[in-house]
């Protein structure tokens, strides 16, 4: 991970939870200077979006004749590069997400926590079964920690079961909302250790088969994720679905997000099915359309945790399936997001 | 006008108000052909989009194997053309607006409006000087009857001055919410045909020494412009900008609204002025930053008539140099927008 590891002297803030970021300020410099950019693009998610301007400033000082231009565009992962502002730029620097695809033009800052796992990962041994093996499972706010939790269970004589799950996936270990591949291994049981509550949640759906323990470092607490609130709420899409006459297909514009076939397949197989693109999928932009239900190519986390914003019955592709009668029910699995972008 | 004559017999559908519109579907089914066009994009404004699934639906029977995809991205004008599913697209299909610029992938449908003029042009000749000459100017949706409105005035003995006032328009006698050089005639009275309180409040400011008569031919009522509320509110705005520390200076993604020029320009000049970049201008979205007041470079009427919903002060560029001390208060105008776009 030494290709992450960030100057804390230089640009570290405090955030609540006595979480520091580093900025990798010196970093982006000596990049600024390589491509000798006078036009620098900075892409924050929506939590450090209130740092930036800070970030830009330490920028400045840093360089002559530079303009640093800030993405006001909401932004939700690796996935999400903001396309217009790196065209128009010599360069852009995505923080807080690990690189999904490298590309010369793009410097991805992923802004570790350097909150201390150790704490959580005793807590969490309670939960788990040191007989069996288990499999760890961490996100990219995390990673700079990675090896040290193998370690601590490594330690405790724990058989830790790992992979990098997907080309999606930056790092060994690693989970995004929409790709739980790291996790297809043997281990019957899965410690997730991460913040929220929607990962866990996918890591529980896409493995249903598995125990998943969470350890929160940041909030201190460890539980065993339970899927069933979420299958519920989910076959009441469904069943509120089944009387839809007519289907808005989402295609979402943004560069990681696309699945043009799947949406394309569904409009040409139901004359009834229109598609609609769209980068940010908001209830505000859907609202506009006379459609009696939404199935969403794009992110499926959109689909899922925003599912009661929406006032219509949003559907995943599979979903979709299942309400046309081509599948049962009881195939329904999380849907999940592969491959990156062409570049 | 003929080239945008739609058929009104294949496609009209009814709205509120007797309004009646033209998808003009047998000229796209003609262009679709011409192109030998797969994927065709259908671009409609706010108020359209419902009908949407219908023109899709439309299109679909008049043609064979051709996937029609609507954008679901709001649109606010012919400068707001949908570039993603332009680039993804063999054709699109830009409705409700009449061309900014003219680009052989682009067919604009203008969309329009066939409310009767007659009455509201007779009504209005009640508010204007017949010594005097007069200036008219009406918005895309009602230029299919400007040669009506015209013949009118001349009828009742009116000395009418009309001009096509800068190469953002697309008509003799247009006017848009950020260009008004159509009225830029010696006629002291200017008669704006259309509905809305921006567009007639825009003309207003934009040219104080002129009386403006409002004729709405949709409610059927007459009015004079009254800027004075107006000022009044951007004199608040600009007030509240005084004690603004740091700036965040907006650059508009959208093709038609970009002023990148005088955005550097400002963040050049001012260490404490920081370049954000967005497509949609919302309160929500700039409530992620940490700056004191906003400058906006894009679309003026975000700035003017959605200056309420922003918490923080949004300047207009010349109110900046206001706040700044380089202009005075006296000097205020209404910004507007010159130009168009690089091929």
């Amino acid at each position: 991970m030494s290709e992450y590891e960030g100057d804390l002297r230089s640009s570290s803030m405090e955030l609540k939870h006595d979480r520091e970021w580093s900025y990798e300020i010196d970093r982006i410099r000596d990049k600024i200077d390589e491509h000798n950019a006078d036009r620098v693009g900075l892409q924050f998610p929506q939590g450090l979006k209130r740092k930036s301007t800070g970030v830009a400033e330490d920028l400045k000082q840093r360089t002559e004749d530079v303009t640093f231009l800030i993405s006001g565009q909401p932004c939700y992962g690796a996935c999400d590069i903001d396309t217009d502002l790196f065209r128009f730029t010599d360069l852009l620097v995505h923080f807080g997400h690990s690189p999904m695809q490298e590309s010369p033009k793009i410097v991805y800052v992923p802004v570790f926590s350097n909150v201390d796992v150790e704490p959580i990962m005793r807590k969490s041994l309670d939960e788990l079964d040191s007989t069996e093996p288990v499999c760890l499972v961490t996100t990219a706010q995390h990673m700079n920690k990675f090896d040290e939790m193998k370690e601590i269970l490594s330690q405790n004589e724990y058989n830790v079961q790992t992979r990098r799950g997907s080309e999606r996936l930056t790092n060994e270990g690693q989970v995004l909302g929409c790709n739980y591949a790291s996790a297809d291994v043997e281990a019957d049981q899965v410690l997730y250790v991460g913040g929220g509550e929607f990962h866990p949640m996918g890591l529980a759906m896409s493995h249903p088969e598995k125990k998943v323990v969470i350890a929160d470092p940041v909030n201190n607490n460890v539980k065993i994720a339970d899927p069933e609130k979420f299958v519920k709420q989910r076959y009441a899409v469904i069943h509120n679905a089944m009387d839809a006459e007519s289907f808005g297909v989402i295609y979402c514009t943004k560069i990681g997000q696309g699945r043009i076939e799947k949406a394309e397949d569904i409009v040409r197989s139901n004359e009834n099915a229109f598609l609609i693109t769209l980068d940010e999928v908001t209830p505000e932009r859907l609202q506009q359309f006379d459609v009696d239900a939404y199935v969403n190519t794009g992110c499926p986390r959109i689909t899922t945790d925003d599912a009661g914003r929406f006032s219509d019955p949003m559907l995943t592709p599979e979903e979709y399936e299942i309400v046309m009668g081509e599948k049962d029910m009881d195939q329904l699995s999380f849907d999940t997001f592969h491959g990156t972008w062409s570049p």
